[in-house]
């Protein structure tokens, strides 16, 4: 994987203390090209659009939320994905289109017409994300103003604006890009992606978009990208609320096709585990900016469970950890609380022997065979707590089950943010 | 339910602001005693050792947490109740002695042993709670410095200060009493429960003490329990956490059956509805009272879901919202942010149609058929959303299951208090 840093964005002075350094380089995706606007949908002085224009022959997979109550774009995108081509995509922050009834889907007719006749193609070709408050209508006509400059402008690279386009509460822009080995030829693997509140499994992104130059089948595309998110983005907690709007669409245009790449037609194809490393890599590094982005979190926190029954029970165990507000507040606390770690080892209702539990936190074992750790030393404990990330482990000594999930600390700043979000 | 008001309590200058009025005035029990005294387990100038004596002939019956990882006195407690007899109880705060490991499970055989001898009963007929920290050793030679004391001074009535003796970070100690016919003649109930953090289903609190004077077999005692937690703890969550040492213990000491109350053996005795009324009368109040004290909380809600395929349905649905740190936030900052109530709808898993949602806050209906209601008037709800007791309905259009759970907000004290509580 290829990730080279830039210098450092100054787009905002409320950084998250756990952003990466820098955005990092991005080449451009041959058959992708980008651009951004503001449109006024609900912040002012800033982009809130952002238009990818895709080349012909481009297959689109996608995961969405598992909401009961999904918003418009994401009923619009599922209902277009049934074809597995794309031509354009079109993506507002600052308002989510979501439970906004009849007009909201009308809304996303109307974009997707507003586009496509910019852009020369079928409304149906158009891909529609949105993200912001929930419950407001979204005034389509908006971006009519914008639409062909957009086109106009679209262009080759742009990646930082694109991410910036997407943020609502986010502290920073989100990218990873990733180079591969495709058989004969190398492709192109970029993403984007907007976090900050709501995130939880499943999806654990509100946006995320991945544009590769490889030419790619849309059910192995599909494949890959249900595999590759069980790891990333769905290991990936902030506050254990699902939003309505998660929305994850990998495009894959084929220009990769002139450099002699063939198609990757099945999922057997030899080439393929190159490539999904470097997409998964892409996933990885998204989601994990996703966490160090949580609202109001001054620390990452990665969980690892083990010795569990299964991989499926470690990861309902680690998620409980990750979720529960005690486990939080005492990590925003610098406090190695274990005992409360017990307790959401006990809570997730999973298979646990409380007497054969073990728990490290920052690599140091606070906990064993059911007690406190004897050669426990509360001073370097205290200082690992201090870092800003932290990696807290629990074996549960049953089997071999072992999974991973990512989340950060509950702060009052995450309390101030979401209580005042909407006034 | 008889609930008469005494002067109000001044132990603390920072009682909740849902706090009721005053602890409630009740009646002694026939047939117990009740002590309590300061054995420095964990905090200086203040009880933490509640000591009740019951007389021959108590049944008992209790429910505790569904945590894989309980504390030792609720194994101690589970092993005990086979009998169904029960002649001492022993409540300490400061220590939960859970996740001790070996040396739990010895302190407490020790602890009852110590109660036992001075009360001059077997071990075996001594029920033990602990509450407070998790994870560190209990002493409980501390017992034995306060035992013999306890047992002499055990008094009828005295419910304040048993109930003082067990709060950890409550505010205000919590009590609930009632009297009730029961056939010919008339009996009392009272309850102390003790609340404030890790409060979820199930069970809804962490230690909770009913006690009657009826006499009930302990089968028709552990049904009325059983059925009485349902719509009562079981529908009270403060942060979703459930503690590894939730326990509920109902005592019956049958000491009515002097002034000619015969047992109650069976579930259909004739008399058992309007003791049952009595009875969960007391545990509703006492799990209101929990909730009024979450830690933290500023605003007391109640959340009301109709209309659900099910009663389950409608209380998972119930719980995902009052669950969700960003309903809870939302809240906190007097925001009617409803569509971070259809969020929470829609993460529950349950059946639900997005375009058939009805939402209230405080009475005010918010939204409509899946979209803004346009009779919305902001100010009207802005004011509902500034008083200290909220109602939130939502109506799915589906069914006929309806549920309803307590709740609190989630405010940056509740970070403060959990973030700084160990150390």
């Amino acid at each position: 994987m290829v990730r080279l840093k830039t210098t450092e964005d100054n787009m905002s002075t409320t950084i998250s203390p756990l952003a990466p350094a820098a955005f990092p380089e991005m080449p451009p995706v041959a058959g992708v090209r980008l651009a951004s606007a503001a449109a006024g949908i609900r912040y002012a002085g800033r982009t809130d659009v952002l238009l990818a224009l895709l080349d012909a022959g481009t297959t689109v997979a996608g995961v969405f939320t598992r909401s009961r109550c999904p918003s418009a774009p994401v009923d619009w995108c599922r209902a277009r994905l049934k074809h597995g081509g794309a031509r354009v995509l079109v993506v507002n922050s600052g308002n989510a289109n979501a439970f906004t009834g009849k007009s909201g889907k009308a809304a996303t007719k109307l974009t997707a017409e507003i586009a496509g006749k910019a852009a020369g193609h079928r409304p149906g070709d158009v891909f529609l994300a949105s993200t912001g408050v929930i419950g407001e209508p979204l005034d389509a006509t908006k971006f009519a103003a914008v639409m062909d400059q957009l086109v106009a402008e679209a262009s080759p690279g742009g990646w930082q604006d694109a991410a910036k386009a997407i943020m609502t509460t986010d502290t920073f822009p989100k990218g990873a890009a990733s180079i591969v080995r495709l058989g004969s030829g190398v492709v192109t693997i970029c993403g984007i992606a907007k976090g900050a509140g709501m995130i939880a499994p499943d999806m654990a992104t509100m946006l995320s978009f991945i544009f590769t130059d490889a030419p790619i089948a849309p059910a192995v595309l599909k494949s890959l990208l249900r595999e590759g998110v069980e790891d990333t983005f769905n290991a990936v907690t902030i506050d254990g609320d699902t939003s309505t709007s998660d929305t994850l669409l990998a495009f894959a245009t084929g220009a990769a096709a002139v450099r002699g790449v063939t198609k990757v037609a099945r999922l057997s194809d030899p080439r393929l585990p190159a490539f999904r490393k470097g997409f998964n890599a892409v996933l990885g590094d998204l989601a994990e900016q996703v966490a160090r982005d949580g609202e109001g979190a001054r620390k990452l926190v990665e969980i690892i469970v083990e010795g569990a029954v299964s991989k499926r029970s470690a990861r309902r165990i680690a998620l409980s950890i990750a979720n529960s507000p005690l486990v939080k507040t005492a990590i925003a606390g610098e406090d190695a609380n274990w005992g409360r770690v017990v307790m959401a080892v006990g809570k997730a209702g999973e298979p646990a022997d409380r007497d054969r539990l073990a728990i490290w936190f920052g690599g140091i074992r606070v906990a064993h065979k059911g007690a406190r750790d004897p050669a426990y030393d509360e001073a370097a404990v205290s200082a690992a707590m201090k870092k800003p990330e932290i990696t807290l482990k629990v074996a549960l000594g049953l089997g071999k089950g072992r999974d991973r999930v990512l989340t950060c600390d509950l702060t009052k700043e995450y309390v101030a943010i979401n209580g005042d979000y909407r006034s």
